[in-house]
């Protein structure tokens, strides 16, 4: 591919995309390379069916592109779609010895390339994967349960721009330290001249461990840091979400071949069917010795245990896991826009966001609004009323809603009289199960609202993944503040938000949201949702409490994943 | 002190400082803004006696500067000089919970003053700490051991330019988000346009280990990038190793006192005499659930239980602890020279640095020099005739080699023809006892030379801190370079250096250094040497090998400190 260096070319093309992404970086400004409408006029005449084409011939079949990895000779895969059909792909089982090995003898050469060359060919990497967003939306949507404009969105332009934005923090961070410096200290006499040279070492190998829900956003963050910071990485998805992140794999493998790199810079460990009282393979590879760097979505349970035990062990651990989201409602000038705001939040992908609203707290003496004052019964039934209006037509909520990503999400719908029973609680809204037109099998729910009150903390001080929210009352909204402030401190909190036409009150938000470390949005009533964040602008997380130990994508997420050698000597 | 916000004349005093620093760091230039001399006509006339009278106050009796600290009743001290004469200073024993609860209280208005405001009134207790530097000279020298001159210099100037360093990298690190952006969308109709507020808030408490062997250059990075990031710091220093933090810690409570912030943000946790059975203060404060960030230096043992046990707990853990430094001999036009430095490497502080070098690989074949071909032995005789000619002379000899910190260090050098047997070496050069001039019970060793073959790796794979260096005869330079990787991947190493004449030797060398994570010195002939790192240019330490896990001071020491929590809304 070039005459000189391995990835030259590359650095060619893709200066410039580096350079606007640092700059957007440094301002936090609006800034999105990859379109993320789904249109042809974007993505080409053919794009959507040459996409979902190449899904359907990736399903009921060994996975091919990966099969020159080191492998055991076994298959492994049991994908089975949330919208019913088994995937049927199977993929050659990663001969972890070997790979880690191979991952190693790799990693010289991309060390040694250096910090620019290292990001454009994950530039490159990314382009490759942007041109693919198709396949991937297919994927995504047919692993995690995502409405499909949500898989494609959010499983690719959006996290293609997550990607970038790591690959670029990761750059800014390495070049913060010249290559070479001539140091010339004063002295009675001569000068003490030295030059010192200062080289990027990555940590060694790293580990990314994906979730079932956003296979590739949350993935490409640690994958994309740790790889543009010189480490190698193996890629374990979660066992039910393998087709994403095998597409990203082969697609960083071939580019980093045809780069002139090594492939094995970049591995899939696709996991078999879990085996009683053996560790799971991402327990094996966490605790691997060659694994320096863990990057982990998904439940507290293995996060928490992971922060314990592989940081005990002196690896590098970056968390995501789930947290009580928070809406403290004060007062507004929109109701209709908070309603219909807050209803789209709690549907979109039927509240299986790990950003998605779940506890709303609202004063018992109730609101001011525009349309006069509410109680918070009254305001109850206003919102129960918007996420049925919102969902009323099947056929559009489906597209909302996506189907329900597994068993547990499922159970926690189905009987949510008795759910709001066993918490103490009231019905507010019932979930509204839907029949998907195309796809009978996928257990598809309107979210379901509970009323409990404040005093019944166990109720709602525990992580309720899907489609349940609580609607919480509290004496006053500085009881709402205070309980922001305390559960997100104590069970962290992914997201917050507060609507209020009270300054104070919004002060008041923003020092709760400060001290409980929870970023905050203020009266969304457009479409802005809290469960949303831009890259380049929005952290995701802030790493400041409980629900998260790192943030996309800071300083502190990039920084430590390389360090610095020096080499000096007298001139 | 200020009419507008507390801190902001002190912002005017010292914004320059501040953006000359932060060039210098990015550049890695030479910068020092504290003198390293001693001299009168640099601190003034009577710097020196005034530094000694007011180290000499402070004996034997209550240290009263840190009286205002919450506090037991009971005092704590048991100081004893190398140098032989007890101390007799005691000091307020801190109530834990108390000086917690305390530095909670004072950490929103010290996080709300902001990153600037921070730093600045940071740059003003380092100038009062500098203005103090003869005073901690010798109460760095009768904790350390260390020589007067050293006491001043890595005591005093070097450990503020360190500190300035510390603030300087964590003031880049939280200018590098924006306070705010306005961030726009572009729609297909009118852009949505959002204000996004950047806040940054510390991580909670931090707690300071310091050591017994550099109490102020050791303590002061970990103290300032905590407390600069907006974090509190309670400082708990060596039990031997108390007065010059005591000092500094008063400083800083004076300085922040009348900048208008609370003087609780830095408290000063001396320690009480073991007792048989109990943890010990460093313990006890590591594992409390309000401390949040630790710094430590001293020895691997307590270094690794932070590592495991305070890291499993969710807390930041920076250590540095000890390795096994080396130096690799090929060949040299400069034969003097390399004995020379060598020599005053040995020499300097009786090899009671971290960084003091104590594996010398030499090739059994010899070594080429601008002297003739030497073999082994021979360059063995040349450098042990070397380190004595250098400490020839008693009286010049003890300003150089300090005394010995404690009696572990002591015994090691005692019965050196006994150690290199038990090791299956031999004695090379004996350590020599020296009679301090004006300390007649500080114990005082030139630094001994034991000779090992490199098969015998049991003899020189751990650490021998203090006054006993290895000569290891090696196959060749290559078995030296592999020596060197292998052994510093696996016990670490703060230094390395080398010595050849041989540009591919050198090129060998820097990858086995960048393959071990060991920063590397080459072909050190004259005034700089292998322990000593430049503030502002060399980093201390690497992080990238078992001796520490951190680096003094680059992105990754202090991008965690903090978050950054957003705030977010439409406009």
């Amino acid at each position: 591919m070039t005459e000189t260096a391995p990835g030259a070319a590359l650095l060619e093309s893709h200066g410039e995309v580096l350079d606007t992404a640092s700059n957007a970086l440094a301002t936090r400004e609006y800034y999105s390379r990859y379109p993320e409408s789904p249109s042809p006029r974007v993505y080409g005449e053919n794009a959507a069916q040459d996409g979902r084409s190449a899904f359907e011939q990736s399903r009921n079949s060994a996975y091919s592109p990966l099969s020159d990895q080191p492998s055991t000779g076994t298959e492994v895969g049991s994908e089975v779609s949330p919208y019913g059909p088994a995937l049927g792909v199977r993929y050659p089982e990663l001969d972890i010895e070997a790979g880690v090995e191979a991952a190693r003898a790799a990693m010289p050469a991309w060390r040694d390339a250096g910090a620019r060359i290292r990001a454009a060919v994950c530039v490159e990497i990314i382009e490759q994967i942007n041109a693919r967003s198709h396949e991937i939306a297919n994927a995504v949507m047919h692993t995690s349960g995502q409405p499909f404009v949500m898989s494609f969105q959010a499983g690719g332009p959006h996290a293609q721009d997550r990607a970038l934005e790591a690959v670029t923090a990761a750059l800014v961070e390495q070049e913060r330290v010249p290559a070479s410096v001539t140091w010339e200290k004063p002295t009675k006499g001569d000068p003490i001249r030295m030059q010192k040279d200062y080289r990027v070492v990555p940590r060694g190998l790293a580990l990314v461990i994906g979730c079932n829900t956003f296979p590739t956003w949350n993935a490409y963050p640690g994958l994309f840091a740790s790889l543009a910071t010189g480490n190698p990485v193996i890629v374990k998805p979660h066992p039910q979400a393998v087709l994403p992140l095998a597409i990203t794999v082969s697609i960083a493998r071939d580019v980093l071949a045809k780069a002139g790199f090594d492939k094995a810079l970049v591995q899939l460990a696709a996991e078999g069917e879990p085996v009683e009282g053996r560790d799971g393979l991402a327990k094996i590879l966490a605790l691997h010795p060659a694994v320096r760097i863990i990057d982990y979505t998904g439940g507290p349970g293995f996060g928490g245990w992971l922060e314990r035990e592989a940081a005990a062990e002196g690896k590098l651990v970056y968390t995501e896991k789930a947290g009580l989201n928070t809406v403290v409602v004060d007062s507004t000038d929109n109701l209709k826009g908070v309603l219909g705001n807050l209803a789209f939040s709690f549907s979109l992908y039927s509240g299986q966001m790990c950003t998605a609203p779940q506890n709303v707290y609202v004063p018992a003496d109730g609101i001011s609004t525009d349309e006069g004052e509410l109680t918070y019964e009254q305001f109850g039934e206003k919102l129960a009323g918007a996420i049925s209006a919102f969902n009323a037509d099947d056929a559009r909520a489906v597209e909302i809603l996506g189907a329900t990503v597994n068993p547990d999400v499922r159970e926690r719908a189905t009987d949510v009289p008795g759910l709001a029973q066993r918490l103490g609680g009231e019905v507010i809204l019932d979930a509204r199960p839907i029949t998907h037109p195309s796809y009978p099998d996928a257990v598809v729910v309107v979210p379901a609202l509970i009323g409990v009150d404040a005093a019944n903390l166990p109720a709602y001080s525990q992580e309720c993944f899907g489609p349940v929210a609580f609607l919480i009352r509290t004496e006053s909204t500085d009881a709402s503040l205070d309980l922001l402030r305390s559960t997100v401190q104590e069970h962290g909190a992914m997201t917050a938000s507060v609507y209020s036409t009270d300054e104070e009150v919004l002060e008041d938000a923003r020092e709760a949201a400060a001290d409980a470390g929870v970023a905050l949005s203020e009266n969304l009533t457009g479409q802005i949702f809290v469960n949303q964040t831009a890259a380049f602008s929005d952290f995701h997380g802030t790493g400041a409490n409980p629900a998260a130990n790192a943030a996309y994508s800071d300083a502190a997420f990039v920084a430590n994943r390389f360090r610095i050698i020096t080499s000096r000597r007298h001139v």
